[in-house]
């Protein structure tokens, strides 16, 4: 896939759950547009295409594949993704996505061939990289008391396990601070402390 | 994904559209179970799971996926495929399959990276190869002359496009003969002569 010509800028949050990715990208755009910027929300995987929605499914145990499949329906449903969120970019709107293929590596971390899902993902990573990669982190026992109360804790297999997602995305953004724009922000704050230090970070593309 | 231990064989039906894939997969099922082996047959993409089902609507033109999109969704629907197939191994059943991942490799030559195309269906590759696949081989026009009387005329560029198919699984017997059994018949024959070429070959593996 040629890498896409953008007139807008793309922002990607990623995080491990209950992190408030969706707050603050929710926020990012009210900033933006507070701006005059135009911008819009989306996430992975896709809620209103067919593979997002079998995704979906697959997560909830509504159908059942192993785990190397879903791992692949994510990459399809990122290209696919990607043709939409271009054409966004083309029309001049800032797209903040929650969620890119840094949650693919950081969450397919067992079974799996790591190498195996970057190469995988290497279209989309060809394709469009995000301006910038906004990483809210904190420690996993808030992101389990904040997904509790959501009522999703049973996605979770335990403390190790989050604790593990956080030290790969960790890993990650090393492996890959050449190539990426990426941004820690500590997400333990305040929400409109957090916010005011992303529009700090986010000032600097305008 | 693990090497998968098998009681059954698992014989795979290559070849352009037209050649008499499905025909003879069918005769070779009726072959097998006259020598009392349990065996059945199976296509890819699969018509009877949700990616498969996918797949078919995009190859209609139905809903509308870029062309690595459908790709991965080929590789998605296969590790599913190989799970499914699997069981029946190892119930002792012969399975023969319509298709496999060398159809991905040969068919996806145009924009696409071959080399990402086998990446990607790594994993399967490393999970389950066939005992047997059995390349049909046909010249061009016989294909599009069959073809075009099943009215499926439209799936089709044209016949240079057909001869680099062809040509691209023969590139690729080459490349991956060591790690496979590949037989190349003649499918311009009678199918009753085609069927006894393959029969002799299948008795070997018996």
């Amino acid at each position: 896939m040629e890498e896409i010509k953008k007139k807008g800028k793309f922002i990607v949050f990623e995080g491990i759950d209950g992190s408030g990715k969706s707050t603050q990208a929710d926020r990012l755009v009210r900033y933006l547009k507070s701006k005059n910027i135009k911008a819009v929300v989306t996430n992975e995987p896709q809620s209103d295409r067919p593979v997002g929605m079998l995704i979906r499914q697959a997560l909830k145990k509504q159908i059942s594949f192993d785990e190397k499949t879903i791992a692949l329906l994510f990459a399809a449903d990122r290209l696919d993704h990607i043709q939409r969120i271009s054409e966004k970019l083309d029309e001049g709107f800032w797209v903040v996505c929650d969620r890119y293929y840094f949650s693919s590596f950081a969450y397919n971390d067992t079974a799996l061939n790591k190498e195996w899902i970057i190469s995988v993902n290497s279209e989309a990573m060809n394709a469009l990289k995000a301006d910038m990669t906004i990483f809210l982190d904190i420690p996993c026992d808030i992101s389990l008391s904040r997904v509790s109360k959501r009522g999703e804790r049973e996605i979770f297999e335990n403390t190790e396990r989050q604790n593990r997602v956080r030290n790969n995305y960790l890993e990650l953004f090393k492996r890959f601070k050449d190539d990426e724009n990426i941004v820690v922000i500590d997400g333990n704050a305040k929400q409109n402390i957090i916010e005011k230090k992303i529009a700090d970070k986010i000032d600097e593309l305008i």
